[in-house]
C-alpha cells in the first residue's frame, strides 16, 4: 500500500498541475465489453457475488489495465452497496437492472434505516480496496466511488431503475421534510463510506449522480446538489487529501453550482461543449470527460478525430482528465477503446 | 373551417402579443391518463387503428377539451407516420413502443426511400385535421405536428426505441454524407407534411425533436438543428402564416441556436429555468413550458405553487405558453391536470 506511485498523471491533472500528456480512464472500464470480464462473471455466478468477493473484484478491476495503458483504476463495485447494507435487499433482474426487495416509502421506512458502519457492514468493499491497492503495486492510482445521496434515494424509493421517478419525486414534492431526512441519512452514509474507502487506500473518489439531471433546477439544488455538497464538506473536513470528483449526468446547467461545492473536479457528459464548461468553471475545478460512449462504435480514424476535437475544445493548460461522457457500453469493441486511449496520449503529448 | 376563433390566447402568445391570461395545453393531452381515451382505445383495437381513422382521431383529440378549459387542441396522431408512409412497416409492441419491420441501414435502403405525398399517402392525417377543425368549430386553435428529421431517423435506423442510438450514431459518425442524404429526404418529407397539415387547417405546428438532446453539440448542430432549420425555412418561404414551435427534449444548451432558425416559439423541458431561457432568447421567440410532468403526481396545492413559480420565473410581458416539460404520463390523475390548468389561468390573470 505504501509503494510510491509510478504514474501520477491522473492525480496531478485533478489538482490542475502540469502533466506530460492528458490522463485517461473510462467509466465502467471494468465491464461487460471485455471478454475476460464476461468469463470472470460466468465463473463467479451473479454480479453481486463478484462485487462481494474482494479477490474477484480485484481481478476484474485490473483486467482493463492489462490491456490498455489507462492512467487510473476504479474499484469494481456497485453504486447501490449502501442501500443494500441498509437491509433493502439489492438484487438484479437479468436485463432489467437493480431491484430492492424492501423499497422505502413511508416515514417509518425512512426512520428505520440505519447508517451502515463501512468497516463492518461494507467490509467486503474495504477489503476489495486493500486487495486492489496491493495488486496495483503503485502502477496507477485507485479511484473509490459511491452513488450520490439523491441517486441512491431514487433507487431506494422507486425500488428499481427505469422509471420516470414518479414515486421518489412525489415524496420530494409532497413531503420535503421527510425527503430531507432520507437525504441527510444518505449523505452521512456516503461520507462515512467514502472516508472508509480513502482510509483503505482509495487515492481519489468519484460520486456518481446518475439521476440528478432528471430534476427541475430547484429540485436539483435541494435534493441532489445540497447533499453532495455535505459529503464534499465532510471529506474535506476530515483532512483526507484525496481529490473528490462529482459526476452529475445531465448536469450541464449546474456546473457553476457543482464547482462551488468545494470538489476538485467535475465529470461532464457528452452533451456539454468542454471548452464552454471550462470557461464556466475555470480556475476552480478540473474537468473530466467527455467523449460520447457511442462514438466508440465508429471507425478508429473517427474516434481519433473526436479525441482531437475534445482536446482542442478543452484547450491548453492543466486540469483535464479524459474520459467518456458516460459508462462504456457492453457492445463496444475493445480495440476501439484502445484506439481512443492511444489517441488521447499521443495527441495530447504532441500539443505540449 | 372558416369559423372565427373564439379563443386565440395560444396564437397570440406564440406571436408575443398581450393576452388576458397565460394559455395552456399539455403534450399528450389526448392520451392514456384519460379513462375516456382508454375506452376509445379498447373499442378501436390498435393504436394505429385510432391514428388512421379520422373520426376516431377526432374523438380522442377533443376528449381533453370536454374536461378541461385548454387553450389549444393537438392533432391525435403519431410522430412516426412519415416513415410508415415510406413503407417501413410501423407497428407497436405492447409495453415496448414503436418498431419498424424494415429498418434503414444501407445506402441502398436510404436511396430507395420515397418522399410521401401527404394528400395521398398520408391522407388519413389530413382528413383527421379537417374533421377536427370542423368539430372544434373555432373554439380553440388546432396544432399539427411531426417528428423532427433526426428523431424520425433514429427510429428508422435503429428500428425501435429504447436504444443508446448505437446504429444511427455510428452511421452519422462513419458516413456523414449518407446521413445527410437521409436527413435531407426527411426534411423534405417533414416540410411537405406540415405544409399539408396547415393547408388542411392546422393553425400552428410543432416539431417534436425527442432525441436531439442525445447528441453531442457538434452532432446536434449537424443532424438535429440543421434539418429543422430547413423545415422552418421551407414553411416560412411558403408564406404559411402559422406559428412554428420547435421542441427539443434536452435542448437546454442549444436555445440560442434553436431560436435563430426563424421559428416562432421554443418548447423547453423542465430541466431548464424558464427565466434564464427567456433571458437567452428574449425578443426572438416565445417559450412554451415547462412543468415537470411528474409534478402532476404531487398534491394540488404543490402543483399550484409550482405553477406560480414557473409564471414568476417567466416574468411579466407576453410570449409564454404554459405546458408540461414533456408528455403527460399515463398514470397521472386527471384532476391534477385540472388543478394545473386552473392555476395557470387564475394566477396568470391575477398577475396582469
Amino acid at each position: 500500500m505504501s509503494s510510491p506511485l509510478k504514474n501520477d498523471r491522473f492525480l496531478r491533472a485533478l489538482r490542475r498541475q502540469p502533466v506530460d500528456c492528458t490522463p485517461v480512464w473510462m467509466m465502467r472500464q471494468a465491464g461487460r465489453y471485455l471478454p475476460e470480464y464476461r468469463a470472470a462473471r460466468a465463473r463467479a455466478g451473479s454480479f453481486m457475488d463478484m462485487v462481494c468477493a474482494p479477490e474477484l473484484a480485484c481481478e476484474v478491476t485490473v483486467q482493463p489495465l492489462r490491456r490498455f495503458p489507462l492512467d487510473a483504476a476504479i474499484l469494481f463495485s456497485d453504486i447501490l452497496t449502501i442501500p443494500d447494507a441498509m437491509g433493502l435487499g439489492l438484487h438484479f433482474v437479468e436485463g432489467e437492472g437493480p431491484r430492492f426487495r424492501q423499497p422505502v416509502r413511508t416515514a417509518e421506512d425512512i426512520r428505520r434505516l440505519g447508517v451502515p458502519d463501512p468497516e463492518t457492514e461494507l467490509r467486503y468493499v474495504m477489503d476489495a480496496v486493500r486487495t486492489i491497492r496491493q495488486a496495483l503495486d503503485g502502477s496507477v492510482p485507485l479511484i473509490g466511488f459511491s452513488g450520490s445521496p439523491w441517486t441512491l434515494a431514487t433507487y431506494m424509493v422507486e425500488g428499481q431503475g427505469g422509471t420516470e421517478f414518479q414515486t421518489v419525486k412525489k415524496l420530494a414534492y409532497d413531503e420535503p421534510a421527510l425527503m430531507n431526512e432520507l437525504l441527510d441519512k444518505l449523505a452521512d452514509a456516503v461520507a462515512l463510506y467514502l472516508e472508509a474507502q480513502i482510509k483503505a487506500g482509495a487515492q481519489a473518489v468519484q460520486i456518481f449522480d446518475t439521476w440528478g439531471g432528471a430534476l427541475a433546477p430547484d429540485g436539483f439544488r435541494r435534493h441532489s446538489l445540497a447533499p453532495m455538497a455535505t459529503v464534499v464538506r465532510r471529506l474535506k473536513k476530515a483532512a483526507l487529501e484525496v481529490p473528490v470528483i462529482l459526476f452529475t449526468k445531465g448536469g450541464g446547467p449546474h456546473l457553476e453550482a457543482l464547482a462551488a461545492t468545494g470538489c476538485d473536479a467535475l465529470g461532464v457528459d457528452w452533451t456539454v461543449e468542454l471548452g464552454q464548461a471550462r470557461a464556466r468553471v475555470d480556475g476552480r475545478v478540473a474537468l473530466q470527460g467527455n467523449l460520447d460512449p457511442v462514438l466508440l462504435f465508429a471507425r478508429p480514424e473517427r474516434i481519433r478525430e473526436e479525441v482531437s476535437r475534445i482536446l482542442d475544445s478543452y484547450g491548453q493548460g492543466p486540469g483535464h482528465v479524459f474520459n467518456l461522457g458516460h459508462g462504456i457500453l457492453p457492445e463496444t469493441p475493445p480495440e476501439h477503446a484502445a484506439a481512443m486511449i492511444q489517441a488521447v496520449h499521443e495527441l495530447s503529448a504532441a500539443r505540449r
